[in-house]
């Protein structure tokens, strides 16, 4: 499975707000300590505008003090499916490519395991 | 096992409060961005006077911009036995059942794997 | 794999702040409600001085209305190994040994289970 993850950490206002900034971080080099909740869009292709997929839901955490990395502990709800994905793992926005670990899922995904991997498209 | 989990989101103030809501979160209908921190009793019956059996303990975090649904980062702490059972998952509550994944767990309950389900037994 | 953990939580300001408390709790005692967020040094020794080995990122959550007790959620990252081990469970922090799952890890730790044993060397 491959998607496109949008995620808007500066949405217009009122519009798109996909993502809620709980915790505003003690760092502003690293966003160290920032908290947000998301419930952002999977889109089948790059642009925020071609087909919903999906949904990703939860919680990124800010926690590095050399770099910006987050920790995801998120939920994935693929449209069509019956049941979610949970994956938790450190996302080290530098690194080319990322992994984080399936830790469980529900319905269809019950006893699902593996990785998902990500790589950033585009940050805008 | 079988038990009925007592969450209190809006105690009487100085009694029984065992959730500390610790964001208030971005919207009012769904709750998303709120995040509540819980050390609730998980009782026999379903009522709140019935035998205490356990308590369940973590994270809930509002992250749905659609419904009422929380990513539930808790562990479950049972009387009698040694150690505790973790679970991760999405918990929409609209749903009338739903499944929560087992992610480890320590001393007896060590290796363990499997899902958690809930219903709502009443909302008040 | 052994380390000791160095969690300041009350550091010198301006010096080794390698915690956030970005979440204040509701209770003096316990602490219930904190929420801190880490990116710990690991070292060979207890002295902080000590070499480095690697660090533990994430989030500590103080959950009980009883004792000290918290919920990690946090990934070790160890100096000179590719990827990372991923963490979550309850640390009681009155108990002399504590033990928290691993629930996945990445890279040279893809499918790595078992547990973190915790015990309190000291408490400054």
């Amino acid at each position: 499975i491959s998607f496109y993850l949008q995620d808007l950490f500066f949405p217009t206002p009122g519009v798109n707000v996909t993502t809620a900034i709980v915790l505003p971080g003690t760092n502003n080099a690293t966003m160290f300590g920032m908290v947000a909740i998301i419930d952002d869009k999977l889109t089948e292709g790059p642009s925020i505008d071609s087909k919903l997929v999906g949904r990703a839901k939860g919680i990124l955490a800010f926690d590095s003090i050399s770099n910006i990395s987050l920790l995801a502990s998120i939920t994935l709800e693929l449209e069509g499916r019956d049941g979610n994905i949970n994956l938790l793992g450190q996302n080290r926005a530098p690194d080319p490519q990322r992994e984080i670990s399936i830790v469980g899922g529900s319905g269809e995904f019950r006893f699902v395991q593996g990785f998902a991997t990500l790589r950033t498209h585009s940050l805008e």
